[in-house]
C-alpha cells in the first residue's frame, strides 16, 4: 500500500462494537456464534453495474444493499462485512460521501465494517458480508415443492424502468424512479420472518423470471406465473406492455424477495407483511415440470419472453 | 450476470466438504465453530499487483496465498474463502489454468471455495478468507513488549529482487527468483505453532521495515534491527548493498512472518522451526522508543533508509 492510499483508512475506521478486533490487523476477529455463518460476495464495477456519475452516497448505499439482500434471501441476521475498494485516484470528497452512504445503511442494518483492502486501479468495489442463521431454517433455493405458492415482495420493475428512462432520455420519468435503481432496500427483516414458512427464497437481482428459474432449477421443478398478479412498479403501469414485461420480468436490480411456500401458510405470510410495511403478492405456483418457467397472460395464454438477464449498464453510450 | 458469464461457474464448482452449502445459493453456509472467525480481504489488480502476462496458474496461486498469509499472521486455521473475479472477457483456457492454480493451493491448505461473484470489467481479483482461532491466543499486532526479540521466517527480499531483475532486464537473474514473487508460501503452520509464544505477528507484504513498523505502532513501541542478522535471499548476497537494502528492508511481497516474542521463548521457537522445514532468524529487539524503527549496520551505526513500501508494479513500462 502506498502511504497516500494509507490515508484512505481514515474514512473507514470506527471503533468496533461486535467484532473482537476490527481493521488494522492482519485479520478481523468475530466472536463465535452457535449458528451457521452465511457468507456472500458481490462486486460492482464502474460502467457495468453503475454509471460513472452516480452519487457516491448512493453507491455506498447500493454496494452494501445488494450484499445485505443476499443475507435477506437466506433469512440470515447481518453481522459484519469487509470492503475491497479499487480506486483510480484519491478524491477525498468522494471518499467522504461514499463512506457516509455506506455507514448509513450499515447502521440501519446493524452490520459492522471489519476491514478490507484499498488498491489502485479502475473503480470497482467488492463487499463480502457475513451473517448468522440456523442452518436448518436457512432459506435455500432448493427447497421448493410442487404446488407451493410463489410470492414476491414489494414491487417489481422499478429499477429496470429507471435504466430504461435514462437510456431513452426520459428525464422526468428517470427522476421519479431512479431511487429504485440507486437505493434498493434489502428485505432483511422479511427474510428473517420467513424462516419456517418459506420453502425456498432468492432475491430478485437478475430479473424475476431468471431468479425464479434459479429456484426451479435447484429444486428440480418448474414454475407458473400469472402476469396480471405480478406487482409491477406504480410508474410502470402507464408504460406500454412491452416495457412492462421487459422491466418486470427480465429486468433486474429490484432486490425484492421471491419465495415459495406451502398453501397452508398463506394467511400467516399475508399477516406478517403488514407490520413490516411491505406488500406481498402471490403470483403463481411451482409445478413438477422440471425446467419450465412459464408466464400466462390475462387470457391464460403463455407469453413469449426474450431471454432474461442482461448487462444492465452496457446500453448507455457515454 | 450474462448467460455467457454463467459458464464461468463451471470452473469453480466442486462439491463442498466442510461448508453446509457452497456456491449456487444466495449465500454459502459454514457450520458453527467454538472459535473466533478470522476474516481478511485482499485485492490484486492487473498492472498494479501483477504483470498482465503472469501465468494464470501463478496468479491463481498468489491471490489465495496472500490471503492465507493473513490467516497465518493471525495464527488462524484456514476454513473457507470467496472469490470475486472481474474479467474483461472470457478466455476458457485462462480460466482453466487460473482455477487449477487456485485449487492446488486451496487443497494444500485445506481451505474451501464457497462462492463469490464474477463480473465483467478490467481484470482484478478479490479474495476473502475465513479462518478460526482462539481469540485469546490470536497473533495480533499490538501485543509486543519492550525487549521482546524480533524474528523473521525464511528469507527476505527475493520477491523484490525478482521485480528489480525484471525491471532492469536481468533475464537470468529474474528466472532464478521469479518464483519468490509469483508463488509465495504462506506460513500457515508456523503461525499456528506460534500461538502462546509470539507476542505479536505480521506478514511481510509491504516490506520488512514497514511491516515491523506496524507492530511497533500498534504496540506503542520502537524496534531495533541488526542488518547483518536479516536473512536475505541467497541471490541477494551477490548484489551491491544498495540493492540488498532496498529489496530486503523496503521491498515487499515476501509473505514471511515477522513476529516478536519474549527472550525466554528463544529455544522453544528455534526448536519448532526445524520440523516445519522453515528457518527462523532473530534480527533485533523491540524498544520503548515509540515510533522509532532503527536499523544498525555491522559497525553499529544507524542506516539511512528510503521510505518503505511502494507500488510494486508501477515501474515497468509495457
Amino acid at each position: 500500500m502506498t502511504p497516500e492510499f494509507g490515508l484512505i483508512a481514515n474514512y473507514f475506521s470506527r471503533p468496533v462494537r461486535v467484532a473482537l478486533l476490527g481493521g488494522g490487523d492482519d485479520c478481523a476477529l468475530l466472536p463465535p456464534t452457535a449458528l451457521a455463518t452465511a457468507v456472500s460476495t458481490d462486486t460492482l464495477v464502474s460502467g457495468v453495474h453503475f454509471f460513472h456519475d452516480v452519487s457516491p452516497e448512493s453507491l455506498g448505499h447500493k454496494v452494501l444493499a445488494v450484499s445485505l439482500s443476499d443475507l435477506a434471501a437466506m433469512g440470515a441476521r447481518p453481522r459484519a462485512f469487509t470492503l475491497a475498494l479499487t480506486l483510480p485516484s484519491i478524491d477525498e470528497q468522494w471518499l467522504e460521501r461514499f463512506s457516509s452512504g455506506l455507514y448509513a445503511i450499515a447502521d440501519d442494518y446493524q452490520i459492522e465494517l471489519v476491514g478490507g483492502d484499498t488498491t489502485r486501479g479502475p473503480l470497482s468495489i467488492t463487499v463480502t458480508v457475513m451473517g448468522e442463521v440456523d442452518a436448518m431454517l436457512a432459506l435455500r433455493r432448493d427447497g421448493a415443492k410442487p404446488l407451493d405458492d410463489i410470492w414476491v415482495s414489494g414491487s417489481i420493475g422499478g429499477a429496470a424502468l429507471a435504466l430504461h428512462a435514462i437510456n431513452t432520455n426520459q428525464v422526468a420519468l428517470a427522476q421519479m424512479v431512479v431511487e429504485r435503481m440507486e437505493r434498493p432496500i434489502p428485505r432483511v427483516a422479511l427474510g428473517q420472518r420467513l424462516k419456517g414458512l418459506a420453502s425456498a427464497a432468492i432475491d430478485v437481482s437478475d430479473g424475476l423470471i431468471a431468479d425464479l428459474g434459479h429456484i426451479a432449477e435447484r429444486s428440480s421443478l418448474g414454475a407458473l406465473v400469472h402476469w396480471p398478479l405480478v406487482p409491477i412498479h406504480a410508474e410502470l403501469v402507464a408504460q406500454e406492455q412491452a416495457v412492462q414485461v421487459a422491466c418486470a420480468l427480465a429486468g433486474g436490480d429490484d432486490y425484492e424477495l421471491c419465495f415459495t411456500a406451502a398453501p397452508e401458510f398463506r394467511e400467516t405470510i399475508a399477516a406478517l407483511a403488514r407490520p413490516l410495511g411491505i406488500s406481498l403478492a402471490r403470483i403463481g405456483q411451482m409445478s413438477a415440470d422440471h425446467g419450465q418457467v412459464c408466464v400466462l397472460d390475462g387470457e391464460g395464454n403463455a407469453m413469449r419472453l426474450a431471454s432474461a438477464g442482461f448487462d444492465h449498464f452496457s446500453h448507455r453510450e457515454t
